[in-house]
C-alpha cells in the first residue's frame, strides 16, 4: 500500500493502539511532541481537510475529542492541542487526513512545545478588506 | 457579558465577519499569524473541547472546513492549519471554544510561523506504556 497511515489501519505496519471505532483509527506518535502525543486517523483514506467528508471529519473529530479527555483523566494533562495540517507548507508530511492530539502540561519537562506564532496585532484595514474577500 | 467572543456572536463587540450559520460564526483574527487568519466558534457558549456537545462539535469542524476551502479558494493559500488550544498551558486565552483557521503560504512573507515542535523519535518503550495506559 502507498500510504503509511492506511497501513497502519490495515495493521501491516505496526503501531500502538489507543483506540478504534468503526471509522476511526488512535495511535500514538513516534516522535511525540509531548508525553502522550496521539494521531487520530480517519479509516478511509482521504488526503486532507479539503476532501474529507463529513461524516468522517465527524467521527474524527469525535474520537480526538475523546482522546482529549483521556488525556487529561489518564495523564493528568493540563491542556491540551488539537491540529490539523493540510499540505506540505502547513507541515503535512502524510496525505492521509489526520489529527494530531498534543497533551500538555505544566511541567514543561512533559513536553517540547512552543507557540508557532507570536499573537501580534495586525493592521486593521488590511484585516477587514481581507474578512470582505473571504465573506464573499 | 463576561465573555468576550459570546460578546463578538452578540454583535456588542465589533468583528470582521466571514461567515455565520445558525450555530457557529467565523471572523478574523486581529493578531494574525498569517494572511487569511480566521476563527470559528460556536455561538452557544463552551469552555473547551472537553465540555462542548457533540452538536456544536460538528457544526464548528463543519465551518473549519468550509473556511478552509475558501481560503484556498479566495487567497490562493498552499496550505492551512486548523488548531484548538485547550486550557492556559496549550495556549488558550478566551475560555470559549474556538477554533483558528491559518493559511500558509509558499511565499513566507504572507505568514510568520514555525512549527511549534521539532519532531524527534522518541523512546519507543515509553511511548508504548504511555499507549497502553491510555487505550486502558
Amino acid at each position: 500500500m502507498d500510504c503509511l497511515f492506511c497501513s497502519i489501519v490495515a495493521g501491516d505496519i505496526p503501531s500502538t493502539k489507543v483506540y478504534e471505532d468503526e471509522a476511526t483509527y488512535a495511535f500514538m506518535d513516534i516522535a511525540p511532541a509531548s508525553e502522550g502525543h496521539l494521531i487520530v486517523v480517519p479509516k478511509r483514506h482521504s488526503k486532507d481537510v479539503l476532501e474529507i467528508p463529513a461524516e468522517d471529519l465527524h467521527a474524527v473529530i469525535d474520537t480526538g475529542q475523546r482522546m482529549a479527555r483521556r488525556v487529561t483523566e489518564v495523564l493528568g494533562a493540563d491542556g491540551v492541542n488539537l491540529l490539523n495540517n493540510r499540505g506540505e507548507h502547513a507541515w503535512q508530511t502524510v496525505f492521509h487526513f489526520h489529527l494530531h492530539v498534543i497533551p500538555r502540561y505544566a511541567d514543561k519537562s512533559r513536553e517540547s512545545l512552543t507557540l508557532p506564532w507570536v499573537p501580534t496585532p495586525g493592521d486593521t484595514e488590511a484585516i477587514a478588506a481581507l474578512g470582505a474577500r473571504l465573506a464573499g
